[in-house]
């Protein structure tokens, strides 16, 4: 390797572990999050060398993916999320267009087939990177809490995805 | 910039959007996860352009903070991890060596001024780079699952971490 490009590699560099494939090729019509995704399918490929770490991953009934939102547009600190009307801090809401475009889904694994996994309720875009995958687990990830901010404002209707957090550029300049 | 370094600087690059402070200075003694660490506190000192975007954030109970393990070891494909003794796939565990050493933690928000998040039930190591923030939301994060694997055939013992997943390298190789 060169010596000139040694530190840009040694930084905080992502590397695609494998693609989530879904029916959802815009953000406009997309579930925004898993549990608004009852019903949808999807799978996901797997690179070749990181098949061996899904062993004794098929007895968990949810996964999370850890994705890179690679359609979202730039960050805005002040966004007016899907669920509200008005602006709210970025980081009090899961739009997928941050400083580090990060999404994190909680989607249910169907089945592990050699390099696919199977997956359902998914709110993901189609060709999204896939960073990592961890097992869920309720002691780990199920906290009980009093609020829930501005969420708990807002009316519990369904809502799926629009453009606003979406990037305009071609396809061609995303990773 | 150098047209040399654009298709590098292109790809999946993420920054440090703030810095998270623990009593945890090494891997050994650090509560395994957020669940394990009741009574323990730290803060969070988030990168002045980024500020804007904690508004709001204050009316929720919990956060995820996504964050870049940067102490972690290189990652294998089969580890024994914390809470057991034999050998598993890694994406079946969460143990913080990863192709992409992205952790995930369900955090309490205890207050906010300014720049500074004050923390609580933390399982982070010391200085570790913040990557992104996002709400804890029940409706998004909580789901009744049937089977978690070989979690649920483990003693519901308490566990802190050891030094099988830190990198041995002196603290100036980390980024």
């Amino acid at each position: 390797m060169s010596e000139f490009l040694k530190p840009f590699l040694k930084k905080m560099n992502l590397i695609e572990i494998g693609r989530i494939h879904t029916p959802f090729k815009h953000a406009t019509g997309t579930p925004i999050q898993p549990c608004r995704a009852v019903g949808t399918e999807g799978f996901i490929k797997i690179n070749r060398l990181y098949v061996p770490g899904l062993k004794d991953l098929e007895g968990f009934d949810r996964i999370w993916l850890v994705f890179w939102c690679h359609r979202a547009a730039d960050a805005k600190m002040l966004v007016v999320p899907y669920r509200d009307i008005v602006e709210r801090g970025l980081f009090a809401t899961r739009a997928p267009a941050r400083p580090n475009p990060l999404g994190l889904s909680c989607v249910r694994l169907i089945g592990i087939e050699d390099d696919i996994l199977r997956i359902a309720e998914v709110d993901v875009l189609d060709d999204t990177p896939l960073l990592d995958i961890k097992p869920y687990v309720p002691q780990y990830d199920n906290y009980p809490v009093q609020q829930c901010g501005w969420v708990d404002t807002v009316p519990q209707r369904e809502v799926i995805a629009d453009a606003r957090f979406e990037r305009q550029a071609p396809e061609s300049d995303c990773p």
